[in-house]
């Protein structure tokens, strides 16, 4: 590969570090990891094992590379020890470095592939919502872990129960607490294996107790998480909400207080360029207003423009619903979407709106004639 | 089959086109499927190939013609791209053409009727709520995907890792990653068949954990369609009940702010006619108002006609909760329900109901005193 | 057994005629249930079958004899359709007919007393807040509906594929559509026998996939009822507390818009004569009404009795939070509990509330110097 | 031992009486049950039966001396009995004489030693957040139990039906009723061990039809905690906070309604000394109100202590929401914290509260200069 060539890739590669996962690093991973699950099986190994090992040491080539680079980038600007202890940074280091460290060891090569599983820990940081995921097991890690203390309690209890009742009837899978200990864990998740299976009376009756509390757990684990993703995805649309309503002009006459209320019925909505919004004929049941960007109205003969702080779809929600017009981005647009619910609620809220917007609409009502 | 017996189905069956499943289409796909089982049944098909094949020419027959029909009835009105793209559109061609291409093709006969499943999938459009159950998904993609993503680096983790610990051990069942891939599926959605279990202490404490995510997994989950679904149901409610309420002469008199108060309260419910909503005698805990149709009340010596905007039910909610006559709809009706509970909240909220209402019910009581 | 006896037993049972189960039934329900549970046991019935079949008669004939009470009751009061059609009066009639009918058409009697196993359906009409559970099902019958076709669906097409994939690999196990779908439904409600498990590859990705759909069903199934019940919660708790809360003086001077905002505060609670509700010492975050009943404070040297429409416990909700007192009920008792959060909430809403509160506080406060 | 290093540990022990597990208990806990375990390992035990007794008698030893002396600090306070019928004073009763007992009993040691299992109970009183699950528990246990009788039938009526239809088929699983109910439990629960498994076509449709009922119940079990658990999270944390909002000054000016409503926004946090709050050039999306403790902000050049009753991060949400400086506790403190959503909402209501951020947000700009 020549100079150049490298030196691109490398600004190309430095631009993402710290961001989520560049193509290159998708198709890397994905090839890398494939190949390692060919590996290990023998007839496609024997069959293929040069090719399997060419591609394995490139993936794992691609991988160092990004990650110098990467290091290189970041000392330039002074953010190393920061990006070092980003997930980001660990999970590259770690796509880097496992491998090799791993056959300096002197470990046997195709076990040492294996490790090549962990390129896919580079995922983790571009996952959409798992930030939202954590906060709520931050937030309610307090009755989770109760329900986890409790989980664990059962486990224990139920298994030493079992290996008093069980181990003089069936002493090769019962023999002692740790075999039953895998016996409560695989009970109460209700996975139920049936490799180890009580068959005392007493013993079936106690399972069937470890069993229903099974569900109990999950029914708690499920009732806390739910609560916690209610409320964390309120306040997420919220935020992300809030920022945009307060940039269109057409809301910013309104107080904070309304617009606090207004931020809580809308809906932020990003789209790529030429992406139709409205299909003409469509059963339409939201408004639309443009936060950025630009979207292009197809009426008969003539194609209108709306920018920044317009709205549109209002028509749908005054009376005849069904699309009049296909509406499609021009660029890259941020919407925020009303539904009709909400619009209904914010009219009566809020007269004024409802004038605008009506006497928009008439004007273009009449202007369509 | 003569021909303007033919006719006559094409007009029936056109009429239905892109609407839900027909009675004959129900029909044709039970009598279909079943038959398409016994096939599978060995001693069942030789007892009676003849009957199983021609039921199944038959059905299919059925599913051609009323492909072609509504082919033919949407050229006529233009619409045929629309309806070759809509859902219905679609499962209607899989069920006329999926089997003919297959024996063109020369799949042996008793194979290619068991495509003959695929026209379960006509029931896709018409399922009750479907629509409701697509926006809760697409809503909560984001999350969900998050939860789907973690989901699968568990089990390839999972599985490189009991590949790793168990293969020497049993290399029958965990010879390959592909094989440990089976077994972490199997485990993380707590399925657990059995059929693959690890044995050393090592593969069992992360058989255990990965156990244990599935819980979480499932937990997360539930937890995001729980939420999203609560969102959804709220909506779809008040969109119903909106258009209904505003048609009501009882509210029409009331602000569009005291609309959406009283919309948030109502729930519609459609009946067939003939239908007893009230039975004397029972407890009465709401309220009804007639949104169209019709119903008839039972009083004693003679019957009184209810119709459009009248409301009854309300005694119950005055005092005495026991129902004091019979109500029957006369014709399909919509009604809309008004809980005891939001009967008190709204007549607190707006005492000028609340004195309509009791006038109304003190002129009947009189009136049939 | 005596004539007069008889009548007193009829009497008692005939009172008990529509409601729920009388203490004999429970007696002759268990003892007849276990017996029949013996009765299978076959080294328990040789040993003691005389017993066995002695316990059994006697229980069908209590229910047969109750049975005959209550229609001979319910007739005298012209209520015997209403009763032979309400669920109560099916449970009697199937209790008490089932198996006299079974031996007279000649089932072997062994297998005729299994049916005494119905006797346990007499419990249903007693459950508590099985009327909850009934309504959540009924309003959120549609979206339930469309899982469980979108759950055939997927049982159906699934077992169809895997019967494709397998009937020629394991002939015996997925040698037919039926024993596929036996397959499919044990593995999409994640139960997993392992009795018929995919060996394929192209078998088990498919297995795969319906474990993971069975996760979703799931989650869909949970959310869609814990939005139901969320609602039907608040529902219940409102209408229960509504009657009471109008009946205490102390809320009598609200209006109705405050009363349905107490109303949403409070929680009712009944409870049997002499049952300790404040215990001196422990920490307080309630304060209580009393709506019917009364209690006893022990104060210092002497006891106050408060009968209804008085309020207690308000101490721990001003200043200190230790009881300073026991408090225990005299008579059986309907209570109002205002919890911690709420007295606040209402306090600020409603500061005359809070005056007569606070006024009646320090009255008590300096009685008790 | 020498006597004063024993009085010392047992003023030590004595302070914790009542109170959650000291750190001594959890060593003597998790030692003792782990020894437990490597007892009941057959080659491990032989290994080592020395060290592993040693050890088991250390641990009673210990948990018998920690409970006489609370009983004796106890009595010393005339709080015997009520420490005696606390959970806390019961576990130790049990931890403390249960093996004892056994070994006076007479019970083979090996055997009486697996009772140091129940040690793992001392962790319940310290459980975070037991007290909520046990409130919604409570609270919620009318629909919990009749979603279990529901369960219990079903699996009553389904064993019988499968023991009539499997037990000529399979006499040795499906031999008598208890066996099925064992069948039914694994099923309805969906654990599925596979060990019982219906074969009869008839069977195996009932088997389908308590596998999706299993769904079913499992459903309402996770619906009904669902709904308590998110009511009782929103009750306890309003408790928790009120306290503190009233003793923050800064709030102290609004009237009791408006300091419902900030409750209902402010969520507590209790942080050790020496915590960094705030790291300069983070993404800010909250601000604090300190109500107990003391905080340092690294200014550029010097560092300003903050008390009770400041407020910090609020740069972060008005306008610039990157932290312009480092926070970090200089006591155990206990902050509010203050999302950028409530925080909007609050400011829109409140706007004496608004002002005043900002004025001291801009003194302290300007100061900063």
């Amino acid at each position: 590969m020549s100079k150049p060539s490298i030196s691109v890739l490398a600004r190309f590669v430095a631009a993402t570090a710290g961001r989520n996962m560049t193509r290159a690093a998708y198709v890397a991973m994905t090839a890398g990891v494939v190949t390692m699950v060919l590996l290990t099986v023998n007839p496609a190994y024997e069959a293929a094992h040069r090719w399997v090992d060419g591609v394995l040491w490139v993936c794992l080539a691609y991988f160092v590379f990004e990650w110098v680079v990467r290091l290189r980038h970041m000392a330039g600007q002074q953010r190393l020890p920061l990006y070092l202890l980003s997930s980001s940074g660990i999970v590259d280091a770690i796509g880097a470095l496992a491998i090799p460290l791993a056959l300096v060891v002197g470990v046997e090569p195709r076990t040492a592939w294996l490790l090549s599983v962990l390129w896919v820990l580079k995922v983790v940081p571009g996952i959409p919502g798992l930030r939202q995921l954590r906060r709520v097991l931050v937030l309610e890690s307090g009755p989770l872990l109760s329900v986890l203390v409790i989980f664990l309690m059962v486990v224990l209890l139920a298994s030493v129960a079992e290996y008093f009742l069980e181990h003089d009837v069936q002493p090769q899978t019962f023999g002692s607490v740790p075999s039953a200990l895998w016996w409560a864990v695989v009970t109460l998740t209700t996975t139920g294996y049936g490799d180890v299976v009580p068959v005392t009376p007493l013993g079936r009756l106690i399972a069937g107790l470890v069993m229903i509390s099974g569900l109990g757990v999950f029914g708690l684990w499920t009732g806390i998480l739910a609560t916690g993703f209610a409320a964390e995805t309120r306040r997420d649309n919220f935020l992300k909400t809030w920022e945009t309503v307060s940039n269109v002009p057409f809301f910013a006459a309104l107080g904070p207080a309304a617009i606090a209320d207004v931020t809580h019925m809308l809906r932020t909505m990003d789209l790529p360029a030429r992406t139709m919004i409205i299909r003409k004929g469509q059963q339409g049941d939201c408004m639309y207003f443009i936060a950025s960007g630009e979207v292009a109205v197809d009426l008969p003969g003539k194609q209108v423009q709306l920018g920044e702080g317009a709205f549109f779809g209002e028509m749908a929600l005054l009376g005849n619903n069904v699309r009049g017009a296909n509406v499609t981005t021009t660029k890259v647009s941020r919407l925020l979407v009303l539904d009709l619910v909400d619009f209904r609620v914010l009219m009566a809220r809020h007269p004024d709106l409802a004038e605008t917007i009506d006497a928009e609409a008439k004007r273009r009502a009449l202007e369509n004639k």
